[in-house]
């Protein structure tokens, strides 16, 4: 049996929802549409949070991977 | 059917207004004209921003692409 | 006899728990379930600690490496 | 026709001045005589500006692009 | 005679005890089992000090070479 | 007629006094007599500067080239 | 004649005492036995420095390269 490797998280969860925590306190959650090997990510009906709060609506985003701490499933 | 990537996000806006938000709170606008592999990107009729509000007309800028957190369009 | 390597670590601990320390005193332990040679990690049932204690869930996460101060068995 | 790539911005303005904006709020302009993939750039007659003023004449200069956040056509 | 290199000094203390200083101030102490050549170490035993006294007992870790300033046999 | 280089300043003044400024506004002044791609300089006589006067004499040094952020003829 | 590289320095004073200042004011004196392209430089008898005076006796330490500013002949 193959190994599994940590952008297969990705792939499994492309169109859903997930919550990305960046660098500065900055967190997102979107429906994720594509990434690269460079964790790249695009973002349908991103969101910017305030303590888990909707805090401004930012449409589609191409969110570069070097700022990213986590994603997760959301 | 061939997987998107996050750079054809790019490809699909050039020509169109899109929002860039940098690392240390700076924020532009501008129509996106070309693009490379780091992100580096032009923008022409570029305005600073602050809290969504024209702060300075910036003309046309090449951006590097490191400083970037995300890109959207406007 | 082959010398070993820092990342056989990881391996040897795929499926079991384990703390990781990330820059800006932050904290998660999970279950590993996935790495690649940047460190790039998947924990499932991650948990966010706060002084050892819990203070989030965060379910399933894919850790950048690049943040990564040190991985060691919980 | 082939599609324009960010670095043709610079080779338009060779021998021109250009507005460049650094990390940490260093700003600079001068005449652009060179770059390469990396953006580095010499500036001729470079000036170190405050709030748009005129605070050091440097000279001729040969900035890091690492430092780089836009280069603008002054 | 062939000139040394300084990863040598690293295989010279395999399996001993070594002083690792990170960034922020951050200090660990223990037996080294493995590195690679960006300087991720396996250290059993480790322990983070504070001033040179035992912290926290941390066990067996895989440190991120990218933190590290110096190493040092203890 | 080929196009100038950047590096080719610095070729231009080797033997010659440069003025280097550093991150974290660290400024140094010192005869350059060598140099490679990564911008890391050997500098003769150079001597730290505060405010554009001598603060400390350093002798030989080799510069990295991460750090700096642009080389001037003196 | 060969031009010069910056890293003769370094092998001009094999053996030698040179003093290296590191990123966040930390400075370092030793004898420098062994050094590899990244700057990643090996100290016998290294001192901590503060102020140009001895703070603590660090023995022989692996320096990475990465946090160096500049080495230069004691």
């Amino acid at each position: 049996m193959q190994q599994e490797r940590p952008f297969d998280l990705l792939n499994k969860v492309l169109g859903q929802k997930v919550f990305v925590r960046l660098k500065n306190n900055f967190n997102i959650r979107g429906r994720i549409t594509s990434f690269d090997a460079h964790m790249n990510i695009v973002l349908e009906d991103a969101e910017e949070l305030d303590n888990g709060e909707l805090k401004v609506k930012l449409g589609t985003i191409l969110l570069r991977g070097g700022n990213i701490i986590f994603v997760s499933p959301a």
